[in-house]
């Protein structure tokens, strides 16, 4: 070997060493996501839309409500009629007909008259307010007593009130809710574009991995946890579940079951094993696939350190920790919000930074530089304040996971928490 | 009629009209819910077991792990062996075999050796402890150093460490996490008992509703916007939806229609209409059902004070306001609760607690005795706080909620919020 080519060796592996080794930070890792392309949209019956995100703007292509309606049981009036009108000087008022429900009124207000209205009752010609019933009497038959003056307007949605023609309603990306499956039933919209939902595949790999309907454990076996775990954790996000399978931890056999995945997979999930070699065969594996690239390779993070994350073309390629309490960690922060990216979140939601207020009372110990995931239990003590117990457990034990109500992060930015400090517990 | 009959007639009377008017305030609806039975219990496959609640405790038929595994890579040691061992004087082994992953070690450790084990693999016999491979060099084939006492036990997780024979875990009435699936697959249990999901049944009524398919609306009318707005909401929640009907505004259809959910729902819930005879025809509809029991007529709150909750039979009843902001809030209050109770929720859950902190950028006024559900918007103000700006549309208006971020609850107890008040806003 001449010098230059042993120094170009050395040079490129090096650098292509740190490019590997070099790991990334939570926050970098999130960013990366953050680029991370909506799946084509396809339409959705609006019964089955609410947690679809929309795949376009949608505007109202009729105001709401189309004519004005009553907001208070009452009698529809011309507000002038009503000026100055008071307990000691009520307004007699002519009571000239009656609304029904759901129908266009066959008359008109003329000055001087009240019509009976119903709560959501339309407003008749002539008249441009509702008086309550409350502050109204019946004198006899065709006249009333009114209490209270009206302003113009009062006690009445005017067409257009709630929802103007052509308002935009909802943007790209928005989640409908129920509220928002309200507001497109108002308007008559019965199917909306949203972004498809991702399908994942999981492969569980580790040569101590045994299906999970072993009855009698070997010694040296654990049943397949994460195939399970992760299944249920995703569809949370909103993913379907596809291809699950249960891999030797051999390259060939991983390659071959990623290939398959990638046909008509969105994301691959690839767990375990806890053995020493699997971080590298995660990487071969993501490098033996066609047009992949190696995004992630190790995360500063504790637990979950060696997550890596690619792409094979269109298709997510994630590799997680074989060990269940890092998988399931790692699942929560990363993998689901890669789920979410693909249909369609567009940026942080509210909903993810939804987290308890809570009295930490143990210390717990973090290193700069490193985001820790610490499981805490809860507990409310006197005075209605929540507590935030830390659970260490040994690493590998998943019942610390079950014990656990929720999980507080501490960012890379912070060294450790003090006993007493208030913290933010994400539930999960 | 005699003096007597006619007092005892108004007395009656009196009676009836105060125990049916009397409204309830929300913690006392809350608290008529809390006496809600959940349904009889059905057996479920693991993999479809995550959200479901259980029937029965589940203890541990087996220890997890049911073998002393390493939690780290390096070499499984006599503690002994170790101890003094430092960068100056590092204790020396030999290196006397190897664990494979997966399979029992068919060696032992004998005193003054070091075996490689990976982690999760099983710690040999005469072994205790395993030193990290980081604290380790390898001096030649047969030789390790050791750089670092290690105690005993130390990176080991003995059997029933996570979890111990016949441990308790998890109670009746728990809510299965991803991470409770994660423990049951750990322990090969592949099905639980949870307490059946239940099916409601939502009519609609009022003379205005007309089918959401309609094109072009008559003057007057409204599309049922609340079949699909409720439907969503309660599927939030775990329930099934059964039957949704819209029926005409009658007594005879209401009661056949409610007299048909019966035989096969566990919940009815009629919302509307919004003219004013409806409170009465919803108490009289619940009336008309067999072995029906009124339990509220009106709650103390706004929106939604006509709320009406009874039993026919086994059978819940809900009478919702038809206005589709009060249908909403009150299905958010009080109807996801008694779906939840069906379930086997047995108490108030952290996850229904959870809420974000925000200022409040506007004062919200109330009354004393009555609990308000103010939505709010939240927008990300420098320095990170978050404010809320409560939403005060015209009564009827649905667009409020599809602008709401949340809502901020305002107890009976408090007279209004001031303008920079700190709040807890319910996302939704």
């Amino acid at each position: 070997m001449s010098w230059f080519s042993w120094w170009f060796q050395m040079w490129f592996e090096g650098d292509l060493m740190a490019q590997f080794l070099k790991v990334k930070t939570a926050d970098e890792v999130l960013s990366i996501l953050d680029g991370i392309e909506p799946l084509p949209p396809e339409p959705v019956s609006l019964a089955l839309a609410c947690g679809r995100r929309l795949a376009s703007d949608i505007t109202a292509a009729e105001p709401a409500p189309h004519f004005a309606r009553a907001t208070m049981d009452g009698y529809a009036v011309r507000a002038r009629d009503t000026f100055g009108a008071s307990e000691s000087l009520p307004a007699l008022l002519e009571r000239s007909g009656e609304v029904v429900m759901g129908e266009a009124p066959g008359l008109s207000v003329a000055p001087g008259n009240a019509v009976d209205i119903p709560t959501g009752g339309m407003i008749p010609d002539g008249a441009d307010a509702v008086v309550m019933v409350e502050y109204t009497s019946v004198l006899d038959n065709t006249t009333i007593e009114i209490t209270r003056p009206v302003a113009p307007g009062e006690n009445v949605l005017k067409a257009g009130d709630d929802i103007a023609l052509g308002e935009t309603l909802f943007r790209r990306g928005a989640m409908l809710r129920p509220q928002d499956v309200g507001v497109l039933a108002a308007l008559g919209i019965l199917e909306v574009e949203v972004f498809r939902v991702p399908l994942v595949a999981l492969i569980s790999t580790g040569d101590e991995i045994v299906p999970v309907e072993t009855r009698s454990l070997e010694p040296g076996k654990v049943r397949d946890i994460n195939s399970l775990s992760l299944a249920a954790q995703i569809k949370t996000a909103g993913a379907r579940i596809g291809v699950q399978a249960r891999v030797p931890d051999r390259l060939d056999d991983l390659v071959s079951a990623c290939q398959a995945a990638l046909i008509d997979h969105d994301v691959i999930v690839l767990s375990g094993g806890s053995s020493a070699g699997v971080r590298d065969y995660t990487t071969q594996v993501l490098a033996a696939l066609p047009e992949s690239e190696l995004l992630v390779h190790g995360v500063a993070i504790r637990p979950g350190k060696p997550t890596i994350f690619g792409r094979a073309g269109g298709v997510l390629f994630w590799g997680l920790p074989g060990q269940p309490v890092s998988a399931l960690i790692t699942c929560q922060a990363f993998v689901l919000a890669s789920v979410r990216k693909l249909q369609g979140m567009m940026e942080p939601e509210l909903a993810q930074t939804c987290a308890l207020r809570a009295i930490l009372n143990r210390q717990i110990p973090s290193v700069h530089g490193r985001t820790d995931y610490v499981p805490v239990a809860l507990s409310q003590v006197s005075g209605g304040a929540i507590e935030a117990s830390p659970i260490f457990g040994k690493s590998g034990a998943i019942s610390i996971l079950a014990r656990a109500d929720g999980y507080v992060v501490i960012s890379e930015h912070v060294e450790g928490l003090d006993r007493g400090a208030e913290v933010s517990v994400f539930l999960f």
